[in-house]
């Protein structure tokens, strides 16, 4: 496959919005024929939790961290004017009285295309999130993988 | 025209400071004689509306999110440091003092210069921002137009 | 050199994860031959400033500007759940605790793999952040300086 069909995205943010910037492009580079990678790191893991509280051993501050930050797609906050969470509601709610898709139907659609969705083993580790809290169907690994996918891709975006 | 000319920058956030970066690099490669694209999607549509209030039809949720939006490029705040606009105010005085051009200015030099500026429709359809309501000289796309010219570009950038 | 072998890195955000995530990224590329270069602008530069206070000429403005901004690889931030602070000495301690390497550390050993660090000269201008006051080893340049390396990359983030 030729290097302009190759696009990685590296999900830094984990909000709500830019989360569904970064799948909306994934998703539409996928549709049209493309080899997409995602690379989820720091606060991108949030968008990736599972909703249930998962039971792992963790020490004090990764037990503080885990709780404070949302768990999912579904609990993730805007990057402006999310007052809250009430900034976050209303957009979910315009999105969906537009019938556009929500971030979790985003999720299956680009697994479903075929992004790979790499998660970044050092934010884990410093985040405290144990393998067994993130969703099914995703990838491990560190920045020397995100470095080889970028040097074959034409698009590479950090959101 | 071959490969490393174009450029292609999405300007998501819609922040004086990061609108700046994103015009000075644009107005930067245009003037090289590079092809340039800016795609405004979310928050990054606020840098595009008229500074006068536009009657158009909006539901309920569109209105309130219209109205607490910033409208247009002399009033966005910081990114930091925004001191619910006090320290957008200080940057602007700090700019103009040390003749550096505003963000209008820029936006108008980089159509001059022949930047090509695309709105993303499917944000103003979430935003709730009509096309009456955004400056003159833009075009109305989606994400297929976007990746079509990031294949295109050599630097692709997210701001 | 060829093109997959160079790549470039906006720091325009200044936040001690965002700052991490540059870093890891220009370091793990750096040490598998590449050459990186590191822009550094807006608040990217208080990533660069001297832990100490330097006397140099400032007006009023620029006083201000320079005493409230973070003044070094050690002061900084976090993006998200700062919570005035607490947020980066939590995410410090959790760092050293995993012998992750330092914010200082990763600086350090970017530029002993031969990272180009180049600062933003008309940012330095509205910061009224003076030359003395950062590190050593720095280059300094305006965005044509960018635009000729990231024509010449492959990888080109804005972080």
């Amino acid at each position: 496959m030729g290097e302009s069909n190759k696009k990685t995205i590296i999900m830094f943010s984990g909000e709500l919005d830019k989360a569904m910037a970064g799948l909306i492009i994934a998703n539409g580079a996928a549709a049209m024929g493309d080899e997409v990678t995602m690379f989820f790191t720091f606060w991108g893991l949030n968008i990736l939790r599972k909703p249930e509280k998962i039971k792992v051993k963790k020490n004090f501050l990764e037990g503080m961290f885990g709780w404070m930050m949302p768990r999912g797609a579904k609990k993730l906050g805007l990057s402006k004017m999310n007052f809250g969470g009430m900034g976050a509601v209303m957009m979910k709610k315009i999105m969906k009285d537009k019938n556009v898709n929500t971030l979790p139907e985003l999720i299956s659609s680009a697994q479903e295309l075929g992004v790979k969705m790499v998660v970044c083993t050092m934010s884990m580790d410093v985040m405290g999130i144990k393998e067994e809290e993130l969703m099914d169907g995703l990838e491990f690994a560190g920045v020397a993988t995100y470095l080889g996918d970028a040097d074959e891709a034409r698009v590479n975006l950090f959101i």
